[in-house]
């Protein structure tokens, strides 16, 4: 990995999921960049990958929401809005969700939400940068926010905190047998297994970037 | 607070240093918002106050650096950084920076840092999103890059992770005698005594934002 890449990887983010309105029907995916922008009025900006159904389905509605998820989220929240594509998928189906301002947000898993107008888009190549505008928010549980480094750590590893099975980053032994993985260049979400195995409309299940972002490990 | 300003403070930041060069003189300020937007090629976008003197400079310089905070930043990087402005005060006499591709990155408490040119602006009221290619990566210590939770966890209440005065959020107690505090209601930067006793061009050390914007906690 390039020093450029490694170093990215140091920055902080959260894990959200982003949902919106394909005509009558809720779809969605995670993502990690959600982040305030001003507070009077209240606005944030998300990026998007351009190749992203849900990204289509906001440039054409307008409007689309954050649920920000929370640390105790299993894993299956993540991988029914993350690892299928919501333009052949209803990827709602198994999860619960409430209607808030015309949209749904995640009933359970996450520690707020709100809904979000676009107010304008900004070109960044392979991605889009989306400003809005904060409309109506909900209210979550009560546990912490969901870092990506708290994903990485816990959650992609099968194993909540507190189990016994649990080893910090710090502490990790290298695993026994080596197994092929893949890693998303954009966010470093790390594929078990070979990428090529994956359907050719595969995107990583954090950032959106098709398959060819992934470089073998 | 309101609900939106509430469920806005759970969305997860680092803690970054941006620094440039206003002429022959290095500046920069203290932020919550870099996130990485495209890989190929490496383009990170920021937030900036534009009242904020290191916004002014990077607009006319077109470039800026970003050094990723890490856990053991001691409290004076944040406040030489972050507690004054560029405009009248020489930041970096007390911190320890090197030159790399013509811009200053902190040399100590970061866990890596790189160099941007500026590739677009995108005005979103009081603040700018900046869009920026990455050119050239530093590497910096192996710590943990510091999250905003834990600067407001750790870092701010003076005491080190590991000292016995730290107390985590959940299990914190109500402090023994009422004192007053005044929030910033775009970062959530709590400012400790009345706000009034600041200087006019008092900005918030996180986020740059103005006096005016801080409320009574």
């Amino acid at each position: 990995m390039s020093l450029i890449s490694s170093t990215m990887r140091k920055l902080s983010y959260g894990v959200y999921s982003i949902l919106a309105m394909d005509g009558q029907r809720p779809t969605g995916c995670i993502v990690n960049t959600v982040f305030q922008i001003t507070s009077q009025p209240a606005m944030v900006a998300i990026s998007m990958n351009k190749d992203n159904y849900t990204y289509e389905v906001i440039k054409n509605s307008g409007r689309f929401s954050v649920s920000i998820l929370s640390e105790e989220s299993p894993r299956k929240v993540i991988t029914n809005l993350g690892f299928t594509s919501g333009r052949d998928h209803d990827k709602l189906t198994e999860l619960n969700y409430t209607m808030v301002d015309g949209l749904p947000v995640l009933e359970e898993n996450c520690c707020g939400g709100f809904t979000c107008d676009v107010v304008s888009m900004t070109d960044a190549g392979t991605h889009m940068i989306i400003l809005a505008a904060v409309k109506e928010a909900t209210e979550g549980n009560s546990l912490p926010p969901m870092t990506y480094r708290y994903y990485h750590e816990v959650i992609k590893g099968g194993a909540p905190k507190n189990a016994p099975t649990y080893v910090p980053e710090e502490a990790e032994k290298p695993a026994e047998k080596e197994e092929v993985k893949y890693v998303c260049s954009i966010c470093g979400y790390v594929h078990e297994g070979d990428i090529a195995d994956e359907p050719e409309d595969y995107k990583c299940p954090i950032c959106g970037v098709p398959k060819s972002m992934f470089n073998k490990a």
